[in-house]
């Protein structure tokens, strides 16, 4: 699970359902995974969206500036820039390629955020990385993840770029992310300004936790939603439970109340909808396009206040 | 995943490492689960336990009377019996046949403690179930637990019985156990007596949590701490993630921190080993039962007081 690579898969654009995508929906690259970056710039802007969350390995593959004009000439909104972290691994020369690799990230973000349609949010999501090989210190590697932040903050805010911790799903703890609540994101962003550091919104990662509603409550006091994102849970998980996301409604998420408290909190950016599902990899990504946008549009669309203020 | 059922597997008696068995440790008999109730006392007191967990399915094979006569021949202590819970479910008859089920199982932990070795605890512990098939009403099915809580609550208390609030891993929120997390688990038990309703800390399912230490502080503090279960964490999950449970020390859980903090509260009780991994299954009874007492001689007893007090 490196993010989307330009292998074979989808393709072929073939028409499915949905009407127009809600005009704060935003599809995350990830979701095409075998999409290269004008592949799925294509298929996120022919279905009608107006943004779209990249991923950096598609775009070092054509490279920054290019990345940039492609964006620019597509008329989409940046929503988010995926993905930094990992850097839970001890200081030494692993964790210093680590941080170097988050400065560029930071610099990428903040170089499509400005090529993006007006919008454009300069967010860069951050996975914490997983326990180290050999290791068993989950509080020794939290306590990496922090002094990481404490490392990137200023280059950041020198950069405008907010950095959207994400909490993973407990079941990542050990191989992916060490941070698995939305309050433990929160408090590991407690000592930066909210501009800089946030938490990203993941309905997937934190449906479960009993804590979610204040906590999302208490995101929105704080100004640290950087970012929401929407898919749905369904058990059985699948073999590789990296792929057991799903479109919103085709799963338990009761994405009205998890919605609702997001806008409560007068949050009003984009939301994307992220799949890791080999299923919907393997699909034509103008269908994925299409079928992103009517599940968006059944299950989450009707929770969202009337985007235009009735006059 | 109904617990040990006395179809094939396990059975003629190897030896394999380990000595003594730890005198607080006992064998969960789902760590055996294709065990009998005669196999499964044999295995354990012949491993040189000195207490067992009981699962109801085996008990009831051979009816209430007997199992405790039997457990009474075996000499061993009762440390908890397996499992109730599950009544999530709306009002009706359903929900009506689980709750008359958990009372059931309340007369029979007290029966089974009773007939046990000295020191042996009257512990029910309860899952508390998934979301309803066709739900999605998270807070409703959690408002359903508080609710037998209450029912189940009198029963207990005339008993003699703990009722042990089980908080499984989030992995299992939806199709097991919509009580996630310690915390959650000790708020739920909080209207009630700990002698009445308490929780069952195991390693397992919250080793991931960040609160897991001040809520396991709490826990002790609030006498609430009915059992302590240990196994281990390891990725990738097998495909099916009810069988993801390791012999503590062969994953990345920190026993030393976790058993520590336990400890701490004064916590006295047997410690149980409660595995669900199809390769220990297969195994023979004897050798589980020898490698458990080695792996938690080498992962969980070096964390522990000693239990002789130095004259």
């Amino acid at each position: 699970m490196t993010g989307p690579s330009t292998s074979s898969g989808g393709g072929a654009s073939t028409s499915a359902g949905g009407g127009t995508p809600h005009p704060r929906l935003s599809l995350n690259q990830a979701t095409i995974k075998y999409a290269n970056l004008d592949e799925a710039l294509r298929a996120t802007a022919d279905g009608g969206y107006e943004a779209i969350g990249l991923w950096r390995e598609p775009v070092h593959e054509v490279g920054l500036a290019a990345a940039a004009r492609r964006l620019a000439d597509s008329g989409l909104r940046l929503s988010t820039y995926c993905r930094g972290g990992f850097f839970t691994v001890p200081e030494g020369p692993e964790r210093r390629a680590a941080i170097d690799d988050n400065r560029r990230g930071i610099e990428e973000t903040a170089t499509l955020a400005a090529a993006g349609a007006p919008g454009s949010r300069a967010v860069f999501v951050l996975v914490a990385g997983g326990l180290p090989e050999g290791s068993n210190d989950l509080v020794g590697a939290r306590a990496r993840v922090a002094e990481a932040l404490a490392e990137l903050a200023p280059d950041a805010e020198a950069a405008g770029v907010t950095l959207a911790i994400e909490p993973l799903h407990p079941m990542y703890a050990s191989d992916r992310a060490v941070v698995s609540t939305l309050q433990q994101a929160l408090d590991l962003a407690a000592p930066f300004d909210p501009s800089v550091v946030g938490a990203t919104v993941d309905t997937f990662h934190i449906w479960w936790d009993p804590e979610v509603l204040p906590q999302i409550a208490r995101a929105g006091a704080e100004g640290r939603i950087a970012t929401y994102q929407v898919c749905d849970w369904k058990t059985p998980l699948p073999a590789d439970v990296l792929l057991s996301r799903h479109q919103p409604g085709d799963g338990v998420i009761d994405f009205a109340s998890l919605t609702q408290a997001v806008e409560a909190t007068g949050y009003a950016g984009d939301i994307e909808v992220e799949i890791f599902n080999q299923q919907i990899w393997d699909a034509p990504y103008a269908d994925v396009a299409a079928r992103t946008a009517a599940a968006f549009g059944a299950a989450v669309a009707p929770h969202l206040a009337a985007s235009v203020p009735v006059v």
